[in-house]
């Protein structure tokens, strides 16, 4: 690891761009590396402020993220989930009190209830981010998108109507199994981004592999983001998340989809065409390099799925390199 | 157990009230009974709505209280409060995020989560109240004195100087190793009382056991209370928390002492006397019985250590019977 490394700054969603930070942390000095998390998934759950990305990627550097769920802790505890089953089963009709469907473990409720109390006492998400980043000895800068709320909301279609839900219940309480027409960054627009300084000075800008509609889209949804990102198209890449057409984890392939775009690495260099130079594909998608690049960005070929920490760690030096 | 039996109200605190409580209901048909329960005490930590009596009195009666610890559930796991740890350290100068100082078992969140939750819905705390305790199966009317927030403050003495602390700091967290210069009942007087009805109609009202100060003090401290049992001062039995100038759990002692007052059966004799006919004393304290009267009660001397719940329930149907 050299010293004084340029700035990396790493837009990440969940399970995918946690990997991928993996790997980096890996080839450059973590304290190089910004990771701009999106916020939109976040919702609030018995009172409790939950961050779902921001706790993916901080577990997962932690290396303590439960491998086999991807989600939560590993050696985690349900008790506290299975008690609340007496009263979602006792409560009023139309409460959503007691609601077992989203997995709240025993440990990882610390995260919630910490994170619930700073807020309550007036700090900062971004302060916040950092004080549980530094007591999992995360040696990367954290930084939710804003510090303000942006809440994903999906309009699903449900038995014919187009009915309004927030991230979390499409993700999780729904399992993505329902046909989506839209998504809507609520709150973006009036939202502070906290991550414009890092992407005007940082060398390498990462699009990570996460969902380009869901994940990338409320970050790039923040006012002048989007305009940061062309000035410096030249320094940004993007990895696909869309491998042959599927996605290793989650819904994005389905989402652009049903959205009317291709879900390819083609669709994802389209959507990514304005703000982003270069797109990293899979070599299965070799085949596809020419429609990339008729697409308007550098195309390269490389070991993208990322099943161990070494093709993280070659993945992101490839990376780094597409912009030096 | 017989049909249409005349309303019994117990004022409560917590395991002293809880214990009576579970005698009671096996001399009378548990519906006969509403417990009216201190919330005086109640805190918010982590974001989270705690309310230490009601939940004391409602696992009581379901059979679920921890025996040895004598609050929280039985065969409780820790791993939350645990993980807590974590970010405790870590938390800035002067945050109060991630404090440990309050046991809160990960089984036991359940029911501070639904509160909270029902709570940020609008429901009120007699409303939700009434849920936890038809989750575990309670017979008894749960009903806590007031759907407003009425917040039990101790003044303590702390190195020379008088520091006002909440009722949680100074039981929990100073394990009432203080000494206190006075409390104050913050928001009492605005706070709508949620039992002047049942007081007002109840055959027979029960002073349990219950610390006179922080217990039935905030009880009192609301708005007509005193002027009902006031009217109906032949109704209302008091069980003395006191035996043998001690009390079997809690400060109740101290606190009498440290504010002037004796701490015995002839001190609570004199708290209760414009509002009660007549006070149950410990057989330790038969010596007292003449100063007991002289404060102006009808005394009955009997045994009031709940050891056991049939202790209990003869000492229930003994304050039924001074009523009847």
């Amino acid at each position: 690891v050299e010293k004084n490394e340029p700035m990396i700054c790493v837009l990440a969603g969940g399970v995918g761009a946690a990997r991928f930070l993996r790997g980096l942390v890996r080839e450059v000095d973590p304290a190089s590396v910004t990771a701009v998390v999106n916020t939109g998934d976040d919702t609030i759950l018995h009172g409790l402020r939950i961050s779902p990305d921001l706790d993916t990627v901080t577990y997962t550097l932690a290396d303590a993220i439960d491998p086999v769920r991807q989600w939560g802790l590993r050696d985690e505890s349900w008790n506290m989930l299975e008690a609340l089953r007496r009263y979602e089963g006792r409560r009023p009709q139309g409460s959503s009190a007691a609601s077992t469907w989203f997995g709240l473990g025993d440990r990882d409720l610390a995260t919630h209830l910490y994170r619930t109390a700073r807020l309550a006492e007036g700090a900062l998400l971004s302060d916040i981010t950092t004080e549980i980043a530094q007591a999992w000895g995360v040696g990367i800068s954290i930084v939710p998108m804003t510090n303000d709320r942006v809440e994903t909301m999906v309009d699903v279609l449900d038995d014919g109507d187009v009915r309004r839900i927030t991230f979390q219940e499409y993700f999780v309480r729904h399992r993505h199994a329902v046909p989506i027409r839209g998504v809507d960054f609520v709150g973006a627009t009036e939202a502070v981004p906290a991550c414009l300084e890092v992407l005007a000075s940082a060398e390498t800008i990462v699009i990570a592999p996460s969902n380009p509609i869901v994940s990338i889209g409320p970050i790039r949804a923040l006012d002048g983001v989007d305009r940061v990102l062309r000035d410096r198209r030249d320094h940004v890449v993007a990895v696909s998340p869309i491998i042959a057409g599927g996605t290793v984890k989650g819904p994005a392939d389905r989402m652009m989809a049903e959205l009317g775009l291709e879900a390819s690495v083609t669709g994802v260099a389209r959507l990514y065409a304005e703000i982003c130079g270069t797109l990293i594909i899979d070599e299965r998608d070799a085949h596809l390099r020419d429609d990339v690049e008729r697409a308007g960005l550098r195309c390269i070929v490389t070991d993208t799925m990322m099943d161990d920490v070494g093709v993280a760690a070659r993945l992101a030096r490839t990376a780094i390199d597409a912009t030096s």
